[in-house]
């Protein structure tokens, strides 16, 4: 799929997915862009898990409450690690949210829908810290993100998004109409 | 370009530029892109100012020592606010990461080159705050990323990465040989 269709066609997903599994070779491309996505002095802090074993995924399906993903055949769990780039700083939190992006791009060119879930798997209540254990994931990576992937079985809607001009200008800033 | 082909060609590139200028559809483009990128509770923090005015840009490069995209003929400056998604959390860094990665790939697929500078500009002598207030941008923005667009005049070099296997696994975490 040409790049611009796929950033077109992106869009955060959240209804049922069909049973049908995905392929090993698509889980491995999707996840080969995520680690093609750049990183802070290339320290790849970056990782991921792929779950496609039925059992197993009922089992974190199960974890995550109010439930994610729920029908999706496959889910990839994105893990990360403060590693230090250069001085005191840390860009982790831009490497995987890169890596994500590159993901979703890749999961929309294989025909396949998802959604970045991360705010519910961070919160308080640490689902991504019992996941995190339920895998086996060693203590010093954090597991920020679930992403569900398969084929959407419902119509997949599209959000509301400002004008482009109301987010872009040339050559200084722009106080735009609606500033939000 | 194709979507694949896009993520593998992108790479960190911090050679000349040639001094061609960047069309204003392609900047469009490009700050489209990263519109399209997906945001927490698609609160669309992330906004972005293109400067191809030479007189302009010869300032906002004498600003940033050391020197970075000297010779490019176009920067796009990444904006954000740290505006709260839900409860208190707020994920600013994820959504102008996102968008970021989206135009560093549609920069490759329309032919130029680029390069994340972001902890040099962010870091304590705030050169970001230097940028953002010659271009007019209010207190409540703050400017973390400098991206230099252009055609390469060099040849582009790659960076070396880890095996895809130390970071990818199935169904559980995998220690890798070599762990970092």
């Amino acid at each position: 799929m040409d790049l611009f269709e796929a950033i077109r066609t992106r869009t955060s997903y959240r209804g049922a997915y069909k049973s049908d599994p995905v392929p090993r070779e698509h889980l491995d491309a999707i996840m080969a862009a995520g680690c093609a996505a750049p990183s802070g002095c290339n320290k790849q802090t970056t990782s991921f898990i792929a779950v496609d074993d039925p059992a197993l995924l009922t089992e974190l399906k199960d974890i995550v409450m109010p439930r994610i993903g729920d029908t999706a055949p496959a889910w990839i769990l994105v893990l990360t690690r403060p590693i230090v780039a250069y001085r005191d700083r840390c860009f982790n939190v831009q490497d995987y949210s890169a890596a994500i992006q590159n993901m979703l791009l890749a999961i929309v060119a294989l025909g396949y829908e998802s959604c970045w879930y991360e705010g519910h798997v961070t919160d308080e209540d640490d689902l991504g810290g019992q996941l995190a254990r339920r895998l086996g994931v060693p203590e010093d990576y954090r597991l920020v993100c679930v992403l569900p992937v398969g084929t959407a079985a419902e119509p997949v809607k599209r959000v509301r998004k400002k004008a482009i001009e109301q987010r872009v200008s040339y050559n200084g800033f722009e106080e735009k109409a609606n500033r939000q």
